[in-house]
């Protein structure tokens, strides 16, 4: 199929690549003129303008900050006809997402709001991809979420908004998750018994050997612990989007009691106002390697 | 070498068949007439007391309750001799291990405290084991360690006391794991956004395949959810042996902040007192799938 994906970031790129990979036709949009430079390296179809992405291709891939989506669609929109399907690949809130899908139906085009996870390895190993929105979309371009995620890791999740929905929520429980490790870590180092006597990069081999915590998150702290486990010129400041807000702010509006998730996000609020401690600096190293998400240093 | 397996529960059973199926001799002890039967059946050599286990073995490895490692230790230490070796495979607090380690080395004995997890899959599998204590006598029976673990899966971690520790942090890091998924799960199925929209089989299906949050316990999370992700009849009530409360205890001691595992804590107790909610049944069904821990029926 033809493919335009708007937004080469780090994320848009890796789509790019998979898709060509996969035997797609792929048609980029990006500002950067480095970027330009390297997709037309690998093959992608550099375009001039959103029309000429819209033009030239069956499904418009959108996979840019969330507070230019509305800006790209207003832009594609006059280009675009009936039938045709745009899909949000970002980590847009799932009620913009709704609101989208209702106004561009009015001229029977369809979107496609998709949850995507996977973070930098998801070039590689293929993402994971939720999605939301009009069934018969889905299935008309299987071929191109196919190409993107990893064997058997996608799926058509629910009517318009789930796919982010569950995004955000994937999101939050990733942020309880992360604060879990980096809490767990920090007492083994910091903690009780005699300081610096256990080597938390053997401990987590071990433990991502076969242990109950074992999982894709523990992997990447032996990663990070087998490069450094002092962590003395990491900052503890952690980033967020707004996906770990969203879900407490959802929990909350259902009457859903989510302690642990919005204790980790609270964390984050306090690391930026404090510098952070062990645990936060082990979580932004951990953001850093699963999302490639910038890790301030402190010298 | 010949082994001693003190107490043939769920774990201890496990235990002595691997230790079986690496060629290993095991005897056996325990108070249950059935047990020993099925102990018999698969090769152990039920032993008739603790002098015929310490006579008959070079390591005496201990797999009771807690409550009764203490006695287990008084009944068998007239029938060690110096250089024997005691493993504690359970999940004693570190301070007591510290403890036996020194009161048994006034006879030239040995005691190893064992971390061990893996729960009831660790037969097949193998158990993460984290050895705390003598390092000479981890070595001199590294054999019988081997045969327990999954390959690669163990290791010496530190001094006497090190390996329940990190046991009992191993554990604090699950229980925020658990509450992180069960809220994660509870906001997709009674959140803000259409209830029951979405199938929880299908969206923990996916996460697992290539999502930043894949895990051990997500790969349970999706064999419950496949099974049944209503959870009307399951009791939401939260059982908990001393390593959570442990964890936060010990980082309370040093300073150390860990809101979520102290969160997760909270949310046990209150559990207890309420019958919990969807997060916590999906909690006590990851807890009966992953070590065998009993669920209370509603009906």
């Amino acid at each position: 199929m033809n493919v335009g994906v708007v937004g080469l970031g780090r994320m848009g790129f890796a789509i790019a690549v998979r898709l060509l990979n996969a035997g797609h036709q792929v048609v980029g949009l990006d500002h950067s003129e480095e970027i330009k430079k390297k997709a037309a390296e690998i093959g992608v179809t550099v375009a001039d303008d959103i029309k000429d992405v819209a033009e030239q291709t069956d499904v418009v891939w959108i996979m840019v900050p969330i507070s230019q989506v509305d800006t790209v669609i207003k832009d594609v929109r006059p280009h675009l006809k009936a039938g045709d399907i745009i899909v949000d690949g970002g980590n847009s809130f799932y009620k913009d997402s709704q609101r989208r899908e209702k106004e561009l139906s009015a001229d029977g085009i369809f979107f496609l709001d998709c949850g995507t996870s996977g973070g930098i390895e998801g070039e590689g190993r293929g993402f994971c991809l939720m999605v939301g929105g009009d069934e018969a979309s889905y299935t008309k371009i299987h071929p191109v979420f196919a190409a993107i995620a990893a064997p058997g890791g996608m799926g058509h999740i629910g009517p318009s908004g789930a796919g982010h929905y569950v995004k955000t929520v994937h999101n939050g429980i990733e942020y309880g998750m992360l604060q879990a490790y980096g809490e767990g870590f920090q007492i083994v180092k910091e903690g009780a018994f005699e300081k610096n006597a256990i080597d938390l990069e053997e401990l987590s081999r071990i433990w991502q050997v076969s242990s109950i915590i074992r999982s894709f998150l523990l992997e990447l702290t032996h990663r990070v612990m087998a490069q450094d486990q002092e962590l003395h010129d990491i900052s503890g400041e952690l980033a967020e989007g707004g996906t770990g807000k969203w879900t407490v702010e959802q929990a909350h509006e259902a009457g859903v009691p989510v302690p642990v998730i919005e204790a980790a996000l609270k964390v984050r609020e306090w690391s930026r106002e404090t510098g952070g401690n062990y645990a936060t600096k082990l979580v932004a190293m951990l953001r850093h390697e699963f999302g490639g998400h910038a890790v301030k240093k402190l010298k």
